[in-house]
C-alpha cells in the first residue's frame, strides 16, 4: 500500500490505550489495548496492535497522523433519532414544567409542538440551514459523525419540503452524514381532522416528498391521541410505496400496537418503547426491528427511563438516540451513553455499543458505520480518557478531543 | 473615574441580553435585560442597563472589552464542597456499580474510599498538583470561579498535610480560588478503632494542620458507622479552636444528629441532607447553617436526590455543589444546576442562585462573591446562550464562552 501513499490520502492514528472496535455479544464492545487504526481514502485498511499497523502503514507515509497515548479510540457515534431542525425558543416550558404544569396546560396556553410548528413555517429556509448547522457543530464537538434528522414541524407539504431541504443543505456542507427522514406525521395540525390529516400525508406529502427526492426514512408518531395503529400503518406503506424506509415512534405514553406495525411494515427502527411489554419486545426482535431508546427525554423531564435490560438480558441489542428536540436539548451523544448506564443501568461498553453499530443498524447504515474493521468508513472519534468507559464515568464534561470523518480530521 | 483609566485596569462586559446579578426571595435571582457590567482593578463598580454604564465606564476607556450581544452574565460559579485532590482510578467502581455490586461488595474487592487513600499516600505531592490542576481547568472552563478542595483521602497526619500543601500551591498558580478545607475525619483508617482515631485527629493531625496554616474550614464525615454526632461535635469543636470554621457531612444514609451538632457548633454549612426531617431543617435554618446538596452524587449512582423544595418552599436557600469525587466525576457547576432542575425541581433561577450566592455563603465568602453588585469581585461568567435558563434547558453541552476572574479574561 505504501507505494501508493502519494496519491491515497493515509490516515494513522496510533499508540491508543483503547479502541473500540464494534460489536460484541459478551461484553458490549470488543476493545483492543495499545491499538492502532490506518486507514486509505477514507476506508479503514487496518486495526490492530500499534506496532503491527506501524509496520504496514509507517506514519511517514501518512497525511494524516494522530499520536493517541492515553487517549481511547471509537467509532464516530451514530444519533439515529433527532428533530434537529427547527425555529423558535421553548426554555420557557422547561421551566413551566419544573413549575408543575401539565403538558395540556402548557398545550392550551399556546405551547408544545403546535408552537414550533408555527415558528418553523414563518422562518426561511435560510433560517433553518443556520439553526440546523449551529446543532450538527455542537454534535461534530461531542463526537456525532453521522445523525439522522426528521421533518415534521411543517404539518403542510410546503414547510415539510422546506425542512427536508433545509436537512439536505445544511447536510451538505458539514461534515457530519446528516440522514433526512420526512415525518409528515409528527402531530395533527390544530383544528383538523386525524383522517382527513393522514389522507393529505398520504396523497399530497408523500408524492411531494418523493418527487423532491431527500428523504430516506419515513416515520410516524403512533400514540394514543395522536395516529393509531391503522393510520401508522397506512402512512408508513405509503411510504415504502414511494422507497422511503419505515421508522415508527411507539410505545411512548401508551401502548396502542405500534411494535407490530413496525414488524408488519419492515421499519429499521422503533423509538421510545416505554411502555413496551414482553410481547411488544419478541415482536420486534422478530420482525428484526431495532429497539431505539430516548433516555435524554427521561432525563429532561425527570421521567422515566425505557427498559433497555429488558432487551440486553435477553441477548438483543438496543441503540440509543438523543432524541434531539425543542423539549429535549441533548445534543451530546456521549451524555446519552451516560444516561444509558446511570438512567437504564447499562454498562459503558454497553452503552457505547448502542451509540455505534447498534444506532447504525437503527438508520440502515450496514457499511460498517458504527465499527472500526477492516472496510468501515474512518469516522473516528478520539477520547482524552484513558479508557472507553470514562465516557460514561466522567459524566458531565466532553472528553471528546478529535473527531475524524472519512479519515479527515475535522473538528478543529 | 475614567481619568484614572490609564492607571486602573477597568473591564467593560456590555450589550448582554441577562444580567444575573444577585440573589432574589420571588425568582431564585434578580436578572437585568440588555445589561452591563463595569469593574475596575477586579471589583464591580457599576451593573445596570448597557447605555448608563458605557456613559460613565466609555469602552474606548477599558482595557478588558466584551461584547456580549446574544450573551447572558452571570456571577462566577462557586462550588462549595469538592473532593478535588485525589490519585488514582476508580471506574471501574462505576462499572461494578452498574453490574448490581454492592458498596460492600466493592469495598471487600479493596474498592471504595480507602483504594483512593491508598492512592494518595503514594502519590507525591507534584502529583497531587498536577491532578488538581488538570480538574481546575476542567471546573474553569465550565465557569467555576471559587472552589473548596478538602483534604481526607490521607487519614495520617503526613499525608493530610501533604494533601492541603498541593491544595494550597494549585490554587496559587490558578486562576480559580481556592478553598481550602482540612477533613482527616473523612473516613476511619483500616484497622485502627475509631475513638483513636479521633483522638489522633483532634491532638495531632489538627494541631499540625494549623501550623501548617493552610486549611480555613475543618469537615466531618457523620454517619452511621463512620463518626457519631457526638465524634463530631468534638472534632468541630476542636477544629475551630484552631480558628477552622466547621462543615459537615449530614444525614447522607442515616440521620444520626449531623444537624443539630452543625447548629451546635455554628457549621457555616451541612453538606448532603438526604435523610433530614422536618425538625432537621428546621434546626439548620435557625443555626444559619447554610444547606448544601450534591445532586451529581445522586446522578451518578441512580440514586435519590435530596429535597431542596423543602427549604425552598418554606423561603430558605439551599446551595448546590458538585461533590467531586473520584465516585463522582462531576466538574460543571452548569451540570450541577441542571441536575437541581431536573432531579430537584428547582426553577433554574433557583438553581443559579445555588450555585452562586447562596453557595458563597456556604463557603463563608461575605465580600459579594457570586453576586454581581456594586462592590462584587469581578468574577462573571459569559454564556453563549440567550437567557440564563438556558443553562439548565441546554443540559448536556457547556454554554460558558469567557470567564473572567478579577475583571480578566482567564479561560481562553
Ligand atoms: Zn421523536
Ligand atoms: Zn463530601
Amino acid at each position: 500500500m505504501s507505494d501508493d501513499a502519494a496519491t491515497d490520502q493515509l490516515t494513522v492514528v496510533y499508540g491508543a490505550e483503547e479502541v473500540v472496535v464494534g460489536p460484541d455479544d459478551e461484553t458490549g464492545v470488543e476493545v483492543l489495548e495499545d491499538a492502532a487504526v490506518a486507514a486509505v481514502d477514507g476506508t479503514v485498511v487496518a486495526v490492530g496492535p500499534t506496532d503491527d499497523v506501524l509496520d504496514e502503514y509507517p506514519v511517514e507515509d501518512a497525511d494524516t497522523v494522530l499520536d493517541a497515548s492515553g487517549q481511547t479510540v471509537l467509532p464516530g457515534f451514530v444519533d439515529p433519532h433527532t428533530h434537529a431542525v427547527f425555529a423558535g425558543d421553548r426554555s420557557d416550558e422547561f421551566v413551566a414544567k419544573l413549575k408543575g404544569k401539565t403538558y395540556e396546560e402548557i398545550l392550551e396556553a399556546g405551547g408544545g409542538i403546535l408552537r414550533t410548528v408555527e415558528a418553523v413555517r414563518t422562518a426561511s429556509k435560510d433560517d433553518l440551514v443556520a439553526n440546523l448547522t449551529e446543532h450538527l457543530d455542537a454534535m461534530l464537538e461531542h463526537g456525532t459523525t453521522t445523525v439522522e434528522v426528521k421533518s415534521g414541524y411543517g404539518l403542510d407539504t410546503e414547510t415539510e419540503l422546506k425542512m427536508l431541504a433545509a436537512i439536505d443543505e445544511a447536510g451538505a456542507d458539514h461534515p457530519v452524514d446528516v440522514i433526512p427522514t420526512f415525518m409528515g406525521a409528527h402531530a395533527v395540525p390544530r383544528g383538523v381532522d386525524t383522517d382527513e390529516y393522514v389522507e393529505e400525508v398520504v396523497s399530497e406529502q408523500l408524492p411531494a416528498v418523493a418527487e423532491q427526492g431527500v428523504a430516506e426514512f419515513c416515520d410516524v408518531f403512533c400514540e394514543r391521541g395522536v395516529f393509531t395503529a391503522e393510520q401508522s400503518h397506512r402512512i408508513l406503506e405509503a411510504g415504502r410505496e414511494y422507497g422511503l424506509t419505515p421508522k415508527i415512534h411507539a410505545d411512548e405514553f401508551a401502548a396502542i400496537g405500534g411494535t407490530e406495525v413496525a414488524a408488519d411494515v419492515g421499519a429499521s427502527s422503533a423509538d421510545h418503547l416505554l411502555q413496551t411489554d414482553a410481547e411488544g419486545r419478541e415482536t420486534l426482535v422478530e420482525g428484526d426491528v431495532v429497539p431505539v431508546m430516548l433516555p435524554g427525554t427521561a432525563f429532561g423531564l425527570g421521567a422515566e427511563y425505557a427498559d433497555a435490560r429488558a432487551f440486553l438480558d435477553a441477548g438483543h441489542e438496543v441503540a440509543l438516540a438523543s432524541d434531539f428536540n425543542p423539549n429535549c436539548f441533548a445534543r451530546s451523544m456521549g451524555f446519552v451513553a451516560t444516561l444509558g448506564s446511570v438512567g437504564m443501568r447499562m454498562t459503558p461498553r454497553e452503552a457505547i455499543r448502542s451509540i455505534t453499530s447498534a444506532a447504525a443498524k437503527a438508520v440502515d447504515r450496514t457499511d460498517g458505520t458504527g465499527t472500526l474493521r477492516q472496510g468501515s468508513p474512518a469516522d473516528l472519534v478520539v477520547l482524552d480518557t484513558p479508557t472507553a468507559t470514562h465516557l460514561s464515568y466522567r459524566f458531565d464534561t466532553n472528553p471528546v478531543s478529535t473527531v475524524l470523518k472519512s479519515g479527515v480530521v475535522v473538528n478543529e
